[in-house]
């Protein structure tokens, strides 16, 4: 490794850079949603409305258009009659999907909030916002471990059977957030036959990812639905998913799936929640996309603009760290939007804090676990797609000095 | 009257028409509609979706674009500092209010999903879908009658002074939702003067129909806010509008108002559930109306469409109940959506049946009260705007028909 001194000068000279760059947050750049444009102007009659026999323009439709409903089908593999389509933000469902237990409990059960507690599992790290949802809700949050299988089987199974509060565990199962891991078949089997002791406990799976391959050929994750169905499991799992960073961030499309008793007990509510949710923009999004094909070459056009993004991070990190692998080690995914960076233990939020103090804003050390705790204060999110590709170098260089800075000063 | 024998013979041609019409919900025509269908393509370009130094195609901005805040703080004359954006849908807020006050209680109280016992109030005749979610939530309704003023005061004064069980009311005070009242400056002060036994009382002020005038001159409504600031009751009220009846009903944009306080605590709870609305949603609204006089000149032209439609209707029912004013009387508003007709106490279900027979389906009976029971069995809703002129004529002509025959199986 370099000495402290040669790493402090080139810190000084980063700053001298006077950096402005904020990679806190998993955001589509504007050429990514400038693919998308055309979307915008393609309903321009009335004519264009109707789809299904049904004015798109007007009430009705609770749980949305059957074209949205076969397209989302395609893209989170699950039977298109047992999905609701919802607004513009899957983050959105999964807390109302949170509310409605609480309020009113799941196919009859207790409603959480009448229970003295409910605790659920967060593989970590894991997705700040499903973590923050709990934390507002007064919901005891259990770490499981990831592994580079998913997270902590045995873990998840030991306590899931022997503890009825806990009610839930959090997914992403492709691309995971921020790690970037498929579960593998095994690990989504276990999922399938999973005997919790409370039979309201719900896997929530948050597909955010499904189509989001980097490379030509994408992991393949297996259909936790039909597995579930497979173990006679059906009712488990709560599968969500959005088209958030396919089209627009803020104008996209959510869906929530699930067994038909899961989806029936959903509707119950939502049918008193509102008159439905915005079917012209689903019919943009169907119109544009026509379908899973149409859907996976958009994604190979994304893909080829923030590939070179996700490479050129990696191949910074894997120069600046050849000589001393011991400071840092990270995941080099093939999908999702994150890179997740271990640095040794307990040099993670000094790290963070000069990159901060040189004008790169990372996200919050600490973000990736319940609490914003991360017990070994080692893991940094990298988010490399909005900045353009030499920005994401100059920042992962930066970081990088900064990851050696504080492993020197604690551990040279 | 003419004599029952009569009546009969003229409700066998009615039959004999092969009548299909839904007259059951508050529907824009395809014509209202169309009136805004530029607004769906006034965004072509990655410049278009620009306003306030945001790209309103990506995350952010939890409550909203400033530019849609300062549209509906002067629709709803409130500050728009004061003001959530929401989705599509005003119900969903009020919904979302309650589940909110359920889970979390209001400023600090106690959950209303951990009381033995909530009730609200609700004037009646009123709009289903408010009753509906206090069903959900098994929130006991209590009726309180309307007056040509608005709700009978004296009885929610008593009522909300001595009951703090008592957490909220529902009015749509312009145009109420089904008699087409507006309340009277008085009502309004007397609901800003509430002392309710519960600090955690809620007005649910449903101001759906604020900018719906049918003529010029449209009823003038008091601003509640202000009024409640007035008399330093500045929390007490929670005001929800919507454009589902200025733009599209399943595509447009809703709001919730409030006290500061207020909304900063609803914030905390939305900033978890959501990263933000549907923005490019709200940026075409502004594009398409610019300001308030936008939406006047547009509501102007959606009451050239639908005042035929109220006056025809008028004109028949004063023509059949001419010669027999105690068998119905109605309300002929000057905005909103709805005729609020009553018949002579237990006719109306009889009359509702025998329309739908003949092929001409209305709300149902009963849907404008609690628990869906019209205590004297009298109320019809009519929904005039969907049909058009010649089919209202048509259906109402029957519908009085119908009534008749009603009145004269049990009076004549």
């Amino acid at each position: 490794m370099q000495s402290i001194n040669e790493l402090w000068q080139r810190y000084t000279a980063f700053k001298a850079m006077d950096l402005s760059m904020n990679m806190s947050r998993g955001v589509p750049s504007p050429e990514q949603l400038t693919l998308s444009q055309e979307m915008l102007v393609n309903l321009a009659t009335a004519n264009d409305c109707r789809t299904d026999g049904i004015d798109c323009r007007s009430y009705g439709l609770l749980t949305g258009i059957p074209a949205a409903k076969r397209l989302f089908s395609e893209m989170l593999c699950v039977n298109s009659d047992n999905i609701i389509i919802g607004g513009n933000s899957s983050l959105n469902m999964m807390f109302d999907a949170i509310s409605r237990a609480w309020c009113f409990g799941i196919l009859g059960s207790t409603p959480w909030g009448r229970l003295s507690e409910v605790k659920f599992l967060c593989p970590v790290p894991g997705y700040d916002r499903h973590f923050a949802i709990c934390e507002l809700f007064g919901i005891k949050m259990i770490n499981v471990d990831m592994t580079p299988e998913g997270p902590d089987m045995n873990r998840v199974e030991e306590l899931v059977s022997s503890d009825p509060a806990i009610k839930g565990i959090w997914c992403v199962p492709k691309y995971s957030n921020p790690d970037g891991t498929t579960y593998s078949d095994e690990t989504v089997r276990r999922f399938a036959r999973l005997k919790p002791a409370a039979p309201d406990f719900r896997i929530f799976w948050d597909d955010a990812y499904c189509m989001h391959d980097l490379y030509e050929e994408g992991d393949k994750l297996l259909d936790l639905q039909s597995e579930c169905e497979k173990a006679g499991n059906p009712d488990i799992a709560y599968i969500f998913g959005s088209t958030s960073k396919i089209s627009f961030p803020g104008s996209g499309v959510a869906a929530f799936a699930s067994s038909e008793r899961n989806i029936r007990d959903a509707e119950r509510i939502i049918s008193k929640q509102t008159i439905g949710p915005d079917k012209l923009n689903q019919l943009r999004h169907v119109r544009f996309y026509r379908d899973i094909n149409g859907v996976k070459a958009h994604m190979r056009a994304h893909a080829a603009l923030i590939r070179p993004k996700f490479e050129a991070a990696i191949e910074v990190l894997r120069r600046e760290f050849a000589d001393c692998p011991e400071a840092a080690n990270w995941t080099e995914p093939r999908g999702g939007y994150f890179i997740s960076l271990n640095t040794a233990d307990g040099c993670a939020g000094r790290a963070f804090d000069l990159a901060a103090e040189a004008g790169v804003k990372l996200t919050n050390v600490g973000a990736t676990f319940p609490y914003r705790r991360d017990p070994r204060d080692r893991n940094i999110r990298i988010a490399p797609t909005y900045p353009s590709v030499d920005e994401v170098r100059t920042a992962i260089e930066l970081l990088s000095v900064c990851i050696k800075i504080a492993y020197c000063e604690k551990n040279c």
